[in-house]
């Protein structure tokens, strides 16, 4: 018996969308005809600056066709406070009424849909009220009228005022993709047992503040990188490849509802000094969105040049960029195809007064009194394993940051970055403090790639400079008025579940005789990572593995795969697990573990790495306020705490002038 | 350049063992040819008992052949608290000498070896001192001397004293397998989301104490329920397949040195009262270990004996039985070849006073104040899906728990079981308080099978069983009294990647093509399980999927699998998603998911199932002494948090009787 039909069922029926799919959407956050953007449920900062837009949908065809796909023109729009009456739009926040906007856009509403090609198309008629801001904490009500009777409507909570400043200094670790799997695997790799006890920890399992967030989209429960950091950094959750935004349908990439985001917060309210430092490339979307404003993650270069300027189509806060910025991507910086519209944004920065680095050697001789840019290659970093344990891999590369044919040399580690970008924001930010954002990039991208032991390198690379980052702030005496908060803007399902014998599985010719290597439960055994070998010795000192190629090794794998072969154990050059053949389907690489066997993918076949996940990540919190990041909650609501305790939930319209010369002094 | 040799290396090289094998072990905690059980670093609370081994090896052949395979008869043992003088082990306890014992064992060093069938043969001489405790807290050392020079040293630490009872009740949630993983994906099945923001939350979200437990053996880093249950019950950690024992290499299984566990200590120290509860067979490792010492799971009978007589072949502390026992596992009760001796089982504990139930009404008309039997099925219970979803898959088992043909009839949930539980607990612990363990024990059993939406089931049912304790603790007035911690035993590789579009799937005519219809990213959408569908009730309230088969249902997978089929969404039958071929070769069962696309394991080819996986599981707590279970601990940590909030680090051998008539007043 599958089915018990009763009455309250059939009842219940009758509000059911007429739209099945949810694979595809019409838009992410309007299951309606008429959209309010922020939608419904949306939580907001005192004082905290966003765009409104509204949209009306005229489906021409498909399941939702109405109205001969005429959109309403005269729809109206208004907001009311809990027990007081509603106020049209511009009344309320004192702005002029907005001329009307219209554009059509097509979607398909299932895969059926999209084999046939026949999309579904949408006129739309829309308003947008730009920078508006709401003070009072408290409940409104934004309801949407059009066509004569329907109505949209979206409630949104201003949370309490946080005015006082209770943390001088944030600095907040991203493990981008870092799961509570991979910490307990890299701790594997990185620490010894002893008879069930570890000799020595990871850096975070010593912080004593343990939480879980969600880290969902708002259109889908599998994020990306670029919304699910914007909701870290603003409070407002967005769709998969926006930031900074409540992705619309507009044609335009860059009119989309925007919302203010921490850094701005942090340099209007008190002046603040502020940096961004990733083994990404530095428009990546983690770093990038800390100032960026796009439904269009991969508009690098507009994202450079808002980091540097702010958004330039749109009155809004300016952050007058930030004070350390360092990470890979030089292809945004050099003139050419990458940077916005051709510019040399090296120059760019110097011109606002910059110091520019393009290798290790320059970035720790950059003087701390001034803004500071550091890129050192092209793209992403290699990756902490390349870097210290297979150095001849960065030989072959193309990657010089300055634009000159050959690799990237003298590079810093995340570790490096970050101590420099303290020091700077340390004398810049004065008794304003600071905000630091540092990520370990590629334990999602070696992830994507498969590459278990390249990520779990870098996460133990971050963990690293979280252990050098602590004993920094003591050096300079400011570790009690510093939170420092790590985490992960979402998963990949990664877990290891045993050892394989690499000596065993290459003796054997066949698939499924190499599977027979593999060791669960008690034939997992120990770790051999941390085993010193005879004749190896990386000089990676304490907290990372004596010994990254082991006969025993960890057997691990991923919730979701493409085709691909498994030979576990680290390869020597960076992993491609699967390749595009014909008609664009993707199967394994040929040259990817060739002594492997071969595992067939369950991603659809046109996808060439592993994909995301839905777990909670871990947040480990330490310092002023770190007793708020305990137990389970939204990954908006890391930014309410971290911005609670800066004291950015403000009454008023406060500017760091309204503080006089640069801002009250914090509490601690 | 993988590798750079220096100096250094060299001389760490010197104290390489030559044993290189990790995966088979001779004996997981004996590095050395001399073993001193339990072994080195391990921790105590003051006057815990505990029975000490030593053994002396001597290898016949293999790569550690030692003289001759004649082991050192003479070996002799002390013990030093730090400052102090070490003392022979039989002065130190007052124990008199015990005879010497030898045997003889046999393992294989490796896969090779155990292809060519060449086992390695140990001889051994040793010695067990039973039933020992220290009281004093502080460092001891334990040397063992054996072969003129050779020495193993083992170091324990005595915890400090915890006399004070500060909790007059814990309930100790266990979801068998349950990873942060798992509860974000049974989140998205009960719970809905409007833009990002769920309407309700799981019990255990709401904790407000979070922290996470590293699982693993003492002998591998993948630990199976026995023993990680026994960590958690005595703060011991032991072998796969041991359970309050640390693992000898004796052919006795039930002569292995013990340690008491909670129950033991609680009844033995304060009188309390005590219960288990499962969804397991009764006898099975999570619910077992607490009262349970053996090296080998599987002697199930045994262990049945054990819980209600104590161990019955040493002197060991006994507990009496428990009051409240409930779960499946009718086998080991029914007089047969199942049960202890061929006895009668359930007459074995109605001769001791029991109450006993073999379904739901009689379970909930027993008395409150007699101790309490329920089994109401043989083997495991059927799933909460199967039992509230698919009812007519009940029918057709054979698992009746009086012996009779047919099904169990009228079970009873997890919910109800645990209820109970805790309404006789509480009448007969009393002011002595009492320790209940709960068990969620088929998410990891379905997740072995690889039946997603079967274990999500049995986790939504643990969490509302967690939901419903909270309100009938409050209900009798003793939540404050009460700590709750919800964790696991270990983690099973599992993660959501995206959502599968059934009916697009099933239209699809190959393997590849039905990949197609997982959607990624955006394309995962939102859950449809939380949409009520027209004709669709099951009548199972808040908290649960209003819809357990949608169109558009989770795509997820594990790290690692045997050969299976996948057709995301529920299966009506539970799954069996591999069967065993010719020469024992597993293969995809071609009965399981029929519809599905195939894809190959990454496990053994003797592996028909999912296995354990890594990861750290978490820790929710709520209640007296909850401010120690955040942050990232050990699994035995658990047992000592616990022990010292119920008072059982004592400074001398005290029972029950020396605080008077039920023990002293707890504070609380």
């Amino acid at each position: 018996m599958l089915l018990k039909a009763n009455a309250a069922a059939l009842c219940l029926a009758a509000s059911l969308s007429a739209v099945t799919a949810q694979t595809f959407q019409r838009l992410g956050t309007c299951p309606d005809l008429g959209c309010v953007l922020p939608p419904d449920q949306q939580d907001f900062l005192p004082g905290q600056e966003f765009d409104i837009r509204f949209e009306v949908h005229a489906p021409k065809n498909g399941s939702e066709a109405f109205n001969n796909g005429v959109p309403d023109e005269k729809f109206t729009a208004t907001i009311a406070k809990d027990g007081h009456r509603p106020k049209s739009i511009a009344d309320f926040f004192d702005r002029s009424e907005p001329k009307l906007e219209k554009w059509t856009f097509s979607w398909y509403e299932d895969l059926f849909a999209k084999d046939a090609n026949t999309p579904s198309v949408v006129n739309v008629a829309s308003k947008v009220y730009r920078r508006v801001a709401l003070y009072e904490p408290g409940e409104y009500t934004v309801t949407l009228k059009y066509y004569n009777g329907k109505t949209t409507t979206a409630k949104w909570t201003v949370r309490a005022l946080a005015t006082e400043k209770k943390a001088k200094n944030v600095i907040f670790f991203i493990g981008d993709g870092m799961t509570t799997n991979m910490i307990t695997a890299a701790r594997l790799l990185g620490h010894k047992t002893v008879n069930g006890r570890y000799q020595s920890l990871l850096a975070v399992d010593e912080f004593p503040v343990l939480g879980h967030q969600m880290s969902h989209s708002i259109d889908t429960f599998i994020t990306d990188s670029a919304n699910s950091a914007s909701a870290l950094y603003s409070g407002h959750k967005s769709s998969v490849n926006a930031m900074g935004v409540y992705a619309d349908s507009s044609p335009d990439t860059e009119d989309d509802p925007k919302v203010e985001t921490i850094v701005e917060l942090l340099h209007r309210i008190w002046g603040s000094a502020w940096g961004a430092v990733s083994t990404a490339f530095i428009a990546d979307a983690t770093p990038i969105a800390l100032t960026g404003h796009t439904r269009r993650r991969s508009n690098y270069g507009i994202l450079i040049d808002q980091a540097l300027h702010g958004v330039s189509n749109y009155s809004w806060t300016k952050t007058d960029g930030p004070d350390a910025y360092f990470g890979g991507g030089a292809e945004q910086f050099i003139p050419g195809p990458g940077s916005f519209k051709g510019k040399d944004y090296y120059a760019e920065f110097a011109k606002k007064g910059y110091s520019v680095s393009w290798n290790k050697t320059a970035l720790l001789a950059a003087p701390n009194n001034k803004k500071a840019l550091g890129i050192f290659c092209k793209s992403n970093f290699p990756v902490w394993l390349d870097r210290n344990i297979f150095p001849d891999n960065l030989d072959s590369l193309d990657n010089n940051p300055s634009g000159a044919a050959g690799p990237a040399k003298d590079l810093p580690g995340l570790k490096d970055m970050t101590l420099k970008a303290i020091d700077i924001l340390h004398e810049r930010g004065g008794k304003n403090g600071f905000f630091l954002m540092s990520e370990a990039a590629s334990i999602d991208k070696q992830m994507h790639a498969l590459d278990y032991e390249r990520a779990l390198g870098d996460l133990l690379e971050l963990d690293d400079t979280v252990r050098a980052t602590i004993a920094k702030l003591k050096e300079l005496r400011i570790l009690d008025d510093t939170l420092i908060v790590v985490s992960a803007d979402h998963g990949h399902g990664f877990d290891v579940f045993g050892s394989s014998d690499t000596k065993y599985a290459d003796a054997q010719k066949d698939d499924r005789a190499k599977r027979n290597a593999v060791g669960v439960y008690e034939n997992s055994g120990l770790s051999q990572y941390t085993q010193p070998k005879e004749g190896v010795s990386y000089g990676t000192g304490p907290n990372f593995p004596l010994n990254w190629d082991p006969r025993y090794v960890i057997a691990a794998g991923m919730g979701a795969n493409p085709d691909h072969r498994e030979r576990f154990g680290v390869g020597r050059e960076p992993r491609t697990p699967a390749s595009v053949g014909a008609g664009g389907e993707v199967y394994v690489n040929p040259a990817d573990r060739p002594d492997g066997f071969v595992v067939n993918g369950t991603l659809p076949t046109d996808q060439t790495q592993g994909v995301h996940s839905l777990t909670d990540v871990p947040v480990y919190a330490m310092g002023p306020c770190q007793e708020t990041f305990g137990g389970t909650y939204n990954n908006i609501d890391v930014f309410f705490k971290m911005a609670s305790c800066l004291g950015l939930g403000q009454p008023r319209n406060r500017t760091r002038a309204d503080a006089g010369h640069g801002g009250t002094k914090p509490k601690s």
